[in-house]
C-alpha cells in the first residue's frame, strides 16, 4: 500500500513538473514574441493556455483523490496541499503569459517604441525564478527557495524602473502613449509572474520545514 | 467524534465569512478613498490588510489540521480543499483593493481628472459579486454562483470602456498620462477582484455538485 502511494506521489511530482514546463515556455515564448516582434508566436501562446488549464484540473483531482484513498500525514499532507496552491500559481502565470502574448499582438501591428532593455531583463529573472522555485520544489531545497525570494524586490524595483520611463516616452509624445500603455501592463505581468514564483518558493519551505514563511517576508534572512 | 468535526467545520465556515466580511470592506474603503478622495481611509486599507493575511495563515492552518485529524470524505473533503482556494483568492482580493489604496494617494494629490461614473459602477459590481460569490458558498446556493460567474463578463466589458475613454484623457493632454495611468491600474484592479469572485462562486459549484467549471465557461448554462 505505502509502495502505491509513493508511487503516486511520484506521478504528482512529474505531472507538477510538466506543468512548470508548459508555463515555463509559455513565458518564454511570449517575452520571444515581444523581442522578435513575432505575432505567429503569440498567437501560439494564447492557444495553448488551454493545455496549462487541463493540468491544473488533473493535478487538482490527483491530490483530492490522494486526500481521499491514502489520508496521508505530516510531510506527505503538507506536499499535497502545497501542491494545490503550487499548480494554481502555475494557471495564473500561464494566464499572465496570455495576457502578455495578447499585448504583443496590437503592440506589433506600429513600430517599435523604443529599443527593449529593462523588460527583457525583467522577464529573464522572472523566469530564472520560475525555473528555481520548481527546481526548489522538486529538490526540497529551502536554499534555492530563498534564493527566489530574495529576488522578488530586483523585479519589484525594475517595474518601478520601467513605469517611469514609459511615462516619459508618454508625455513626450501622445503617439507613444498606447503602445506604452501596453508596455506598463507587460511588465505589471511580469512582475506578477515573479510574486507567483515567490509564492511557490514559500510553499517549499512549508513543505520542508512546516514553517509557514508566506507574509513573512522580514523573516526569511532567518531561514 | 463526529460532532466534534461537524463543530470544526462550523469554526471553518465562520473563519471564512469573517475573513470574507474583511475584504468586502477593504474593497468598499478602497472604492470609498477614491471617490471621496480620502486618503486617511486609503492609508488605512493599506495598514489593515494585515488582518486578511493573519486571517488566510489560520484558515490554511486550520485546514491541514482538518484533512490531518479528521480524514473527511466527499463532500467535507471538497470543502475543506475548496476553502483553502477560497481563502487564497479574498487574500488576493486584499491585495488587490491595497493595490487601489496605493494609487489613491498619488491620485487625491492632484486635481480630479473627471468625475468618475463607470469606476463607481465597476466597482459596485464587483463587490457584489464578492458578497454573492460568499453568500452562495455559505447557504451552498448554485444558482447565485452561477449568476456571479454570468456577470463577470459585464465587468470585463466595463474595464475595457474604461480603458478607451482614459486613452483619450491621455491623447487631449499630457498632463493627465499620470492619473489617467491610475486610474487604468485601478480599473484592472477591479477586474481581477471579479475573477477571484468567479474563481469562489466556480468552487460553490464544485462543493455542491463535484463538478468542476473552472475552465469551462462555456458550460455554465447547462448547470
Amino acid at each position: 500500500m505505502e509502495r502505491h502511494f509513493d508511487q503516486q506521489l511520484g506521478v504528482l511530482r512529474r505531472n507538477l513538473i510538466q506543468m512548470a514546463s508548459v508555463v515555463e515556455m509559455a513565458i518564454s515564448n511570449a517575452v520571444k514574441s515581444l523581442k522578435e516582434r513575432d505575432s505567429d508566436l503569440a498567437h501560439s501562446v494564447v492557444m495553448h493556455d488551454e493545455q496549462v488549464d487541463d493540468l491544473e484540473l488533473e493535478i487538482d483531482k490527483q491530490c483530492v483523490d490522494l486526500l481521499a484513498l491514502q489520508q496521508p500525514m505530516a510531510v506527505d499532507l503538507r506536499f499535497i496541499t502545497s501542491a494545490m496552491k503550487i499548480t494554481n500559481n502555475l494557471e495564473r502565470m500561464g494566464d499572465l503569459a496570455v495576457n502578455i502574448a495578447e499585448r504583443v499582438v496590437p503592440l506589433n501591428q506600429e513600430p517599435q517604441l523604443k529599443p527593449l532593455i529593462d523588460i527583457p531583463m525583467m522577464a529573464t529573472i522572472a523566469q530564472t525564478m520560475v525555473k528555481d522555485s520548481i527546481d526548489a520544489f522538486v529538490n526540497k531545497d529551502t536554499t534555492l527557495a530563498q534564493a527566489v525570494c530574495q529576488r522578488d524586490s530586483t523585479v519589484d524595483a525594475l517595474n518601478d524602473q520601467i513605469f517611469r520611463e514609459l511615462l516619459t516616452y508618454m508625455m513626450e509624445d501622445p503617439g507613444n502613449i498606447i503602445r506604452a500603455v501596453h508596455l506598463m501592463f507587460i511588465s505589471r505581468h511580469l512582475e506578477r509572474i515573479a510574486d507567483h514564483s515567490t509564492n511557490i518558493a514559500e510553499e517549499v519551505v512549508y513543505i520542508v520545514r512546516a514553517t509557514v514563511v508566506k507574509h513573512r517576508k522580514h523573516r526569511l534572512s532567518e531561514l
